[in-house]
């Protein structure tokens, strides 16, 4: 296996196709998940088990589980939102799941139905039995770096609610700048504040959306602060659907092209990681918001001509 | 005057539209530049002083400098690619000129049909004359961050020119990712590297473009390694007109935006940049590529509705 600085947890068939109207057939989405499997990732959320009625594009869970391709030094992960969807992903034999709640209570309640506080109650129960289970377990905390309806979501709050993801032993805390409101010194400072409460740096992962086009600088910034785990998905899919072309996941291409010119080794392929993101642009039959694959499709353009400054 | 710590340079009407196909009419430009003008930007460059058949987007020059709204506070600059250029852009009356030059000989060959040392050696007598004139220079190095036919520039080679433009008497160095190989890293290094040899970084300036998604952490880089002077093309218009919604310039209202963000003041009133972007995309017809203006423009998509993690 490459060396690796950087891990990129890629989240395309999960959060990437969880806002897409049109459902896309079972094997396109195994189509995608196989190009993503030969690249070099080590981690791919590959679905939810919420309830079908919920999310229709990732009614196939239990399906698409069974015929996943088994690749050496490849997990992969789902999302479950409750013990019901536990029990589904432990009887399709997932073996590495995710939970989600909001910092920002509203954001909690508007999202999830329920209050921040019921939340974080029920996945004291999830996180524990998949913890007895043997399951690897990562929590995101949505809203860590901003909250659509509340605004500022205090340092605090997220520190309070990752320490307790954390005594209910979730391994992982992933810090999800869910609307994109974060910049590099909120990033800065969050991560500062987590481990400065106890969190270890190799137990954080930085989430981040491109709403408003900062996130690849967060990911540098998380960079420095010590981060080694970065979320991505694939070409940039993701985000509002109703906004054509509106930003939502950081594209992976563009955080495995940064830290890859930088030196640090994700010991993913671009190309082919790219070349994922343009299989999925043709599932979708649109462009989709990433930069890096987009260069990479444009080989008949010859750079550098009429380029003048 | 607002305080500022950080000075936006806006090239949209002049880079961002050198490469667009369809030549806009003058009233649209000065619209675009109208709209610009009020939004609290410090210095706007607004055309080019090249020949005509060249660049026919920009024929228009001396017509639109003799149209250009006075603004208090607000310089506009002109880029003239040779001594006939210079005495046009005098002629009409503009007060702050640019020039360009490419660190690497063969782009420099392919994008301005002379080696690097002619180039050097013509501008020697223009930005002489120039400031002789009592104009403001600056002056461009394009590809100081990477060559599209000679992949890595020395670090040696981009210092050697930057100093000789010193000396010809450019105010302003401004660094040229022009097809957005720079990350940062090696934005650090060359920053760096031109301080040590005697530039100081109140006369440098970063123009970044966003080929493959890094320019805004490379602006990041570049303020943390202290420079205070960064280029953007509002709603990031350029780039290569062959590859739709591929990236080029780095759009002004994501940079406002982080630096804003980050608590470093720009002076520009960012609705009205992106009210700006806005206008710019009616005028031609198409989405462009930047972040913050389309996620402004979204305001019908309830943000965290449908957001998982």
């Amino acid at each position: 296996m490459k060396r690796r600085s950087v891990r990129i947890y890629e989240v395309a068939p999960r959060d990437g196709l969880q806002n897409e109207p049109e459902v896309l057939d079972l094997d396109d989405k195994l189509a995608l998940i196989e190009a993503l499997a030969r690249t070099g990732l080590t981690d791919l959320e590959v679905t939810s088990f919420v309830r079908p009625s919920w999310v229709p594009q990732l009614a196939d869970s239990d399906h698409l589980v069974a015929r996943l391709p088994r690749v050496p030094g490849l997990r992969y992960w789902a999302l479950v939102p409750n013990m019901r969807g536990l029990e589904r992903a432990i009887e399709a034999g997932v073996g590495a799941i995710s939970t989600v709640v909001s910092a920002s209570d509203t954001h909690n309640r508007k999202n999830l139905n329920r209050t921040r506080a019921e939340t974080l109650a029920a996945q004291a129960e999830v996180i524990r039995l998949a913890r007895d289970e043997g399951l690897a377990v990562r929590s995101y905390v949505s809203t860590a770096l901003g909250c659509p309806y509340e605004g500022e979501v205090p340092v605090s709050t997220v520190v309070d609610v990752a320490l307790r993801l954390r005594d209910f032993g979730a391994g992982e805390i992933a810090l999800g700048d869910t609307t994109g409101m974060g910049h590099p010194r909120s990033v800065r400072a969050l991560v500062a504040a987590l481990v400065d409460a106890g969190i270890p740096l190799e137990r954080l992962a930085l989430h981040l959306h491109d709403t408003r086009g900062t996130a690849l600088a967060n990911a540098l910034a998380g960079f420095e602060a010590g981060v080694r785990s970065f979320d991505g998905a694939v070409a940039g899919v993701g985000g509002c659907p109703y906004a054509e072309g509106a930003a939502g996941n950081l594209a992976s291409e563009d955080l495995v092209y940064m830290f890859e010119a930088m030196g640090e080794p994700t010991g993913v392929d671009l190309d082919r990681l790219a070349a994922a993101g343009h299989l999925l642009e043709d599932l979708l039959g649109r462009p989709l918001p990433g930069r890096y694959h987009r260069w990479a499709a444009a080989s008949t353009c010859e750079a550098g001509e009429s380029c003048i400054a």
